[in-house]
Parts: C-alpha cells; structure tokens; sequence
C-alpha cells in the first residue's frame, strides 16, 4: 500500500499523541520512524510501531520519559535512557556528540538503559546532514550464536558509520547501517514466505549445514554472523565496550524476548566538520573514492558495486513523489491508535525506570 | 624453527640499527616485531620485515623520520607520518590519542602518509594494557574487489578494537584485530601449499563461483569481503573515513604493489579508563560477558566459542617458554642483515618524505 510522506508521519503522530508522547516529541518520533519507510528501511520503519505501542502500553516503556547525563569525562558524557523511546534518547543522544564534537573536535554520549533505536542510520544521516560525520551502535538481546556454538550468545548490534559529503542537489553522505547477523530475521521470514533460497547461506540448518534454506535457519535459530568468526568477534566487542562505556546491561542482561528488548546500551560519537576538512576545504575524497568504487569492472554488465546508503536518496525520491510503501498491518493498527479506537493506558514511571502499577 | 624471544627481538634490534633506525626507536620497533610472533600472529611479525628493509634501503621509507602534527581540533589531532617506519609511528600516535583521551574522555589522533603498521592488534594491546580502551583502523592498497566487481577497488582495511580487562595474572583484555577480507592472501597460500580447502567458502573463481579452492582465488583475486556487501561496505567506510580526518590518502590513491605500499592513512580512538568505569569501580561486565559467551552450547564438545585475543595469552607463555616459532627465510634475512652481511643503502629523506637521491 502507498501513502503519502505527509499521512503517513501525521497519523504516527497522531497515535503517538494518543500514546502520551507528548507535542514537539511526538513530532519528532513520527517524522523519524516516517523517514525510515521513505528511505526504504520498511524493516525499522511503522513496521515496529505496533510493538513500540505495546511496550508503552505495558507500562515496560515511558512515553514522557526524557534521558539524562549521569556522568561527564569532558569531551564523552554517560546518559541514562531512562527506558523512554528509543529513538527520541538516540536522537537527543547524536544531537549532544555533535556538540561536544563542535566543541573538542570529538565527541561521545555512552547511553545505558535506553529503548530499541528503531532505525540506526537515523542517527548517522542526522549527523551527516549536520556536517559530521559518525559512529554509532547499539546492543540487542541475544540473538545470534557466537561462532563455534549453537545457541545465541551474542546481539546482532547494528554498526552504523556516516560521512558527510555534498552532492549536485544537497547532502548526498556516505552512510554505513548494518547489523552483524548476515540476514535478519526479517529478511530470512521474507524469503521463507516467497518460498525463495536466500542468494548466499545465511546460516546453519539442524544438521549443521550451511543452507540457503531461510525456514531452515529459522528453525535451528542459527543464524551466520557476518565473515563468521569475524563478524562474532566484532559483536562480542562492540557490546561489552558500549555497556561498559554506558555503565548499561551488555547482551547477556538483557532478556531474550522481543517484546521486553529493553535496557540497551548505545554510543554515538561524533567527529567536528572542522577535522574533516583540509586546507582546501572539503575534500572532494569521498566522491573520488565513490568514482573509483564504480570504476570496478561490475560482475554484471551496467550494475556497478554501490556505496552504502547509495539507493537512499533514489528511493527517498520516489517515495515521496509515489507515496511511501507501507505494510498493511502495521499501518491499519498505526491508524486506529490515531483514532483512538484502540484503547491504551500508558503509565506512569518512577524514576528508576520502573512501572508504578 | 623456534628462537628465544630475547634473541629474536635483539637480532631485529641489530638489523634496524644497521638500517638506519636509532637508538630508542630501534628497540622499540624490534619489540613490536618480535611480541607479534611471540603472539602467534605470525603472518604480521618478522615475515614483514625484509620488505620492510627492502624499502628503507630504496628509499621509499625513512629509518629516521618521525610523525609530526600537521592541525589540532582540541581532543583530536591530525597527523603526518612522514614515512617513516609505520610501527613507530602508530605506536606514538596511540600514545598521544591516550594522552589526549585521559585530558578529555575521548582522544584521537588521525595520521596521514604514513607506512604499513604491520601487526594491528599491537596498538590495541597497547591501549588496553594501559588501562585504555580503543578503536583504530588503517587503509591499504586496494586489494579486494568491492561487492557485485570482479577488480580490486577495496583495501582490506584492519579495523581493531580493544578492551581492557583485569585477569588473574594481569592484563587480560579483549582485542578484536581483523582484515575485512575473509581471509587473507597469505592464509589462501598456506592453504593452497598444504593442499587443503577452505574450510568455508573465501572467495570466487574464475568462473564466478564461490569456492573453497585457495589457488582458484588467487588466481582470479576475487578474495571474499567479510559478510559480503556488509563488509564491502564497512571497509569503504572506514577508508573514506580515515582519510578524511588524517587529510591522506585514500585506498584509490596508494599503488596496487605491495613493495610500495606506503602513504596510508590511520585513525587512533581511545577512551579514558575513567570512561570505562562506575561508581564501584572497573565493572566485572567484561568477565561476565566472556562467561556468558562460554556457556554457549559448543557445536564440538568441550570447545566453547572463544572471545576475540582468548587465545594470545596462552600462544605468548607458550612461545616464552618453549621458544618463538619463525619463518626461516625472515629469520635468515634478519640474521644476515644484524651482521651486516647485506649491503643496506640508507637514504635521507627531504621533510616532504621523498627520499633524496
């Protein structure tokens, strides 16, 4: 189904509204979960609205709850998420890296006890548009088992890398948002439902075979982490800095259920547009190291190798002149929250984060 | 052949001083040499060295020059290698990103045309036994073919990323220390000398098959990025990245030939290990974390999934007592070369690092 930009963030505002979120909050949520469906990212998109809506619901999230600084080493603050929305923490959280960033040349927000980011390279084109460019990460429940094992052990931890750069009609970045697991989930469910063989193994079946078979991967919940025993070993390591970092919960604290993912550690570190600059000005580096990216000889005749985030601003367009494509199910329920038709009871949080039933 | 740690590291200690490095530096760099065989990494030891004569003594390198700060952004510094040997100098520039990183929480130091650093992980080590923890990364020749190319557009770009951690009987950190090829051409041709496949696929052939065949793929040079687009783009990213903020060279810059591999670009992040702390002190989250991913169910009994640097401790008091295994044709060099039974032609270098003939 397509919907216009303007619906579509509108009536997530509107539930948000309703949800307790509260004024410019609630604009700001809906426009960053609505970006993530114009730019194509339907996974961390409206997709996850129902969920978010239910742990609000639940009591297990705060709408009104704002994060706040529990620690400052100068140019790297510590934050407490204080279980609000993810996305609104994440965003606060990139927004004050880039001010200490503006200020020292570098800067850093480690964020404990913070809610599920939604879309990472949010955060990164938030940074890139600004001029910055960007690291961040998140950590997740258990989800993928370290390399050698069978059972999860490590999060899929989305890594995200921005890097500005100026293109013919405005910022055109460089933005870098992956996972560590080789499919998602999400995308294994996909295939499985189109009865398609993933293109490369995704990862093991029961017999502990590599399968392109993504029901398969479901089943034994063995999915492949990125260049195998390399990918488990930048999880294991983005996790247990970014929680110690936070002072939050690394992965092994953090309950394996999708509905209770909450309590994550995140960084976001900035660096100044000043030290990306030379003498000249912007260097034109990224552009010449794109060009030569797509000077490669394409193993298919007209389809060069791409750079990431390169299908963004194509899409972006598209969806904004077509309307945006939404799934049904998430958008019918994003739309009776707006109505108030579903009936919600969001709850009060005391300070530790904690329900107060 | 197994050699004593002492006198590996004084035989490359006499070879340097032959080639020209003085004094400090000299035992400094043989260290740095002789502690990555003794840690097993045998592929980024004295294996490197001769071409790293190779290139003093044609004067591609300078024995005698050392990194100088080119501009200051208060936490971050941009730096130039001068070409000078690439292990001293990243050594200095980790050095300073610590410094810098204990004045203001986060310290980085970007480093532009500068030489191989050889083995990654030392620089990591470096920062975790200090108390420190780190990211940094390097650019290098365009080595690997982007995803969805048949040519070489990428460096493999080492990214490392390190944790300090206290154990029993002393420093016990995480080190993640990782190429974004799956594996590397050296490990392709111990594989295909052996005889042996891949254990899992590590590149294509000829014909565009994925293949466990190491000679196929050295002979189409289509070696595999990790996670395939996922690393292809991780790498590219960290590529652009890093020069931008050492205003160097990017990977589409530096010649396609390893013996004048040179001009690269470095990034050095630390984080203080006030940062790394609560309020009870240095957190036990690293030891539980490893825990954790120990317990995992092993695919083959009793060999639980391992942490990234789990097993340098073991290979270093291994080697320590029992001797350091050496590849003999380095070894041979480096021995001929401390007694000053090869012919080396030292050349001084103009401060723009073009050596003067």
């Amino acid at each position: 189904m397509l919907v216009r930009f303007d619906e579509l963030r509108g009536t997530l505002e509107r539930a948000l509204l309703r949800l307790g979120v509260t004024g410019e909050r609630a604009a700001l949520s809906s426009r960053l979960i609505a970006e993530a469906d114009r730019d194509g990212v339907h996974t961390h998109g409206i997709a996850r609205f129902p969920l978010f809506a239910d742990m609000i619901t639940a009591g297990h999230l705060s709408a009104t709850a704002e994060p706040t600084v529990t620690a400052r080493f100068g140019a790297l603050e510590r934050w407490n998420g204080n279980l609000g929305p993810g996305n609104l923490a994440a965003h606060a959280a990139m927004a004050r890296a880039m001010e200490l960033a503006a200020q020292h040349g570098l800067g850093g927000v480690a964020m404990a006890n913070t809610a599920h980011w939604q879309r990472g390279g949010t955060y990164g084109w938030q940074a890139a548009e600004a001029g910055f460019a960007a690291i961040c990460w998140t950590n997740t429940l258990p989800n993928l088992p370290p390399w050698g094992a069978t059972t999860p052990a490590l999060g899929n931890n989305p890594l995200v890398i921005a890097i500005p750069r100026e293109g013919d009609g405005g910022p055109a970045p460089i933005v870098l948002d992956m996972a560590m697991s080789q499919y998602s989930y999400g995308t294994l469910a996909a295939y499985r439902q189109r009865g398609q063989a993933l293109p490369f193994a995704g990862g093991f079946d029961a017999a502990g075979e590599l399968t392109t078979d993504a029901g398969a991967i479901e089943t034994s919940r063995r999915a492949l982490p990125i260049g195998l025993w390399k990918g488990s070993g930048l999880s294991f390591a983005l996790d247990v800095l970014g929680a110690m970092l936070a002072d939050g919960q690394a992965t092994y604290q953090i309950p394996n259920d999708f509905t209770q993912e909450m309590g994550l550690s995140q960084v976001f570190l900035a660096m100044s547009p000043e030290a990306l600059r030379s003498n000249e000005g912007m260097r034109a580096i990224a552009s010449e190291a794109i060009a030569f990216l797509h000077a490669a000889e394409p193993i298919v005749a007209g389809r060069p190798a791409r750079y990431p985030g390169e299908r963004t601003l194509e899409t972006r367009a598209e969806n904004l002149a077509k309307g945006v494509p939404v799934p049904e199910a998430p958008w019918a329920t994003t739309q009776r929250l707006a109505a108030g038709e579903v009936r919600v009871a969001p709850v009060d949080r005391g300070p530790l984060g904690f329900a107060e039933r």
